[in-house]
């Protein structure tokens, strides 16, 4: 019978030090230090423990797709021939650059993942000859995101 | 007949350094700057004109949920009673914090969204209580992420 | 107990007439004529008669949607709230002009539609504003096309 | 960074002789001209540019099938056994005349195809015979059209 | 706790008696008699046991559908708006003199319809404004039969 | 362009005479003569000439299905691995006496069977056994009828 | 942040213990404490630990269904008018004898039910009286276990 | 024409005895006795019968599975391959410990299972490594349980 989750050590401050940043990684920890009436020393501490914990990853450059022509986002319900051909199948999907998300999921798709294309003739070249000639899956679901309405990070306070 | 698309005027340098920070925003200008061998403010007048753009949205700083105790990462697609209760229900959502992506899209679904939340308890308090009761949701089928085998951005290489 | 079919006096003849035009129907007369070996004036003869049987309803100039900036092809399969109410929503409809065929079918749809629009901006549009708030219409499953790959008329011989 | 489409010379005296001519074909270009008051070389000066541009396809003589014993009008969903037969599937369907419409397309189904047969016997013998013995077809699921409300061209107006 | 059949007090000669009939009614008794080696007044005697008993509902002569000008077969998945407006609608559908079976069932559907009709002109009237109409009824999804490869009674021996 | 339907050369009297025998098969040619106000001899040559145009099938005599014991009605909907091995699996399934009805469809189903077995391990040992072990059937979906609320031959007036 | 678990003070003893009765609930404590050479008051201590922890709930005689005249387990797949209806409908539905287990569930429905029953016509009455009537519910969707091939405890061990 | 079931010699004594040691198998037959006015032996003979007929299969300790750290109750749709693989299939998934009840139902799944597990990680690995990689079993849909509202026994009474 072993514990699930280790104790996290997260007090308050780190948790509104993630909040910040999350959203904005550009701002300076002395800014930060200084919203929150701490020392600059306590953020570099603090993100220094949580690098270590592996609760950061890191940061991004977060841009618009459309501004630089990829048009479409979509969502694909992946079956694969034979549940067991998995972990195979993730490796083979890796190749495949459009694919930017990647889930072995519940519900009536083995797999489920979002790819990013430029348009309708990228989108069935990348269907067809990218992701439906992997060995193992069979067929694939796609549905189309005509209009993002929500993108955010999740909220921790 | 209106044109489609605005001329991208972006060139090699841009997409260079656009990809740079993608994966790792808390790289340094001037190490960029050394990498790509161009000066430092060139790296500033580039970011300077996608920002104006609207080709660069901001940074963040990417944490790994489960480090901070959400375990449960899920899609939902969404049946609206009347598809035309889109904008209402966007608005709604919006104050939904678990609500992380929502997409009006094609196929069987109304609108489809990501959420993450701690546990399975959460998980049956945010589709209960929160998203099934907004007006004109009728319901949802939620598939559960049970293992993430890709997440990136896109490549604009 | 009514017979099913009116006796078509269509002869060889005339299925060999339809079948050239139903491919190009600038080609003159004459030329059909000189073809079949028979005179022009039997052409017009023929001609005439299909019209006033109303087996031909006209003749159409046919363009590519793609080279006139209408990138989207879709279907789209309609659940009503009530199938009773299908004659008003086919009138709601007619109103639509991105609707370019619509059809009372079998399975699970109880009306499916082929609509032609620009972009996926448009698309979603259209399916929102225009097709989801025609009163009687609960939901639309949108199938898209990635290619037509065979565009033809069908063959009378 | 590719541009998506060409510019569209295209400005409204173009857009009005397509749209009278996608609806009949048969109308003599001294007439448009009178229509539009212009010169009939004008027309023709147009009708070429369009052609070279491959905006027009060309014209066909519309029938009523039902009228010469095509009584039923289906729409197939195909399942593929692999995604990756498309392009083999596609060259078979060719072969078979009564498909007039296929489609490479998102959504359940791998391809989406439209056809025309004389009667239930007919299509028993379609699907049974000529398209589900096609190699990598692996099911079909068949909508048919028991009443087409709406059948026309798309308005570029 | 109630015992869940009667005893069936049928023996082998009752047996043999239902199993001529159900294949020919028209068989006379003195033949049937003949053929399983008892006196005529065995099969009077057996017969009006069986009918009393209820086992024996009637006699139908049966005519080949498509023969009289019904052309189409078709099973109809019924859902209600809500599963308890069930007997509401049997009176109706009662009413609809093209519903040949009617049955409450399992799986997806609320009830389960098989229905006659002449041609597919016949099948959208009675779907459209005989059935759709129904209070209660929120929509049929409707199978096709293309061909009938197997009807006959159920054998007892 | 052949012509669908033979000419039918039924006249009210023969209607009257199959509508007649439809619903009870035992009742005498004298006493629908009587009824009719026509000579029984003319009963005689309209069933004759009925017969020999195929109309007329044969007669059956109807049980309670569930007085002898079958309690289960229940539909299969089945799906072949290939359409195409459609023939050899009717030949088949003519050997399992369960299915008293067999159709090739349209919808998501191959084929759509009626079977009537006496409980719920008897349909389990048909499902399994006997249809399953077919050599082309995939998969069968069963629709269980828990009441038949309408059964009755269609009415030709 | 909140520990999800408590921390679970079991030892390989108590796990022992608990294996044992959860097959058999009638084996006294002191053949228990012989067979895992502890003494008698140690299982007793255990036992009323783990009573106190919530971890036992009680104890069950198990019978044969079938054998108490109980022929039909079935399961639910129930969809809400509105999600939100979820309460309310376990209210009504604990009030159905025939229900014996209710669950909140991800996937397609909203709730989903085990129920036992008598036999097709008592499952009948259950569904259209007693479950489709509960305000709230839409419909059903009846999956029939045709046989329980396993039915076990969780192995702890 | 067997019957179909032994005639139950249950009267209303052995059925209030089994309905209370149902709830609770830990209360003494002299207890039992007392409440039901009859002599301790009488209870002890009714019970031999009924464990002699078959109706009595033993008695559970019930215990709380989240309490000893099994979070995750799912249910399971299984297609095979082919639906005559059942049952070897039933053989191997006796194997895979977390298997607590295996059907082989109607509706669109083979076989039907209801799983417990300690976390969604422990949940993937069974799905991919135990049960997936069953020969004969070609994917699963995993419903998962957010809330157990109702779990009780039938009631006899």
């Amino acid at each position: 019978m072993e514990k699930k989750h280790d104790n996290f050590d997260l007090d308050n401050l780190d948790i509104q030090i993630l909040s910040i940043l999350m959203n904005d990684a550009s701002i300076p920890y002395t800014e930060i230090a200084k919203k929150l009436i701490v020392s600059g020393g306590t953020i570099h501490v603090r993100m220094k423990k949580m690098e270590e914990m592996g609760i950061i990853r890191g940061s991004n450059l977060i841009i618009n797709p459309q501004k630089v022509g990829f048009d479409i986002t979509a969502f694909l319900g992946i079956y694969l021939e034979k549940g067991s051909q998995y972990n195979h199948a993730v490796e083979q999907l890796k190749q495949v650059k459009e694919v930017v998300e990647l889930h072995y999921c519940t519900g009536a798709y083995s797999m489920f993942a979002k790819i990013i294309c430029r348009d309708t003739t990228h989108l069935r070249k990348v269907l067809n000859e990218d992701i439906q000639s992997v060995k193992g899956i069979q067929r694939t679901e796609t549905i189309i995101s005509l209009e993002e309405s929500i993108k955010r990070q999740i909220s921790l306070t």
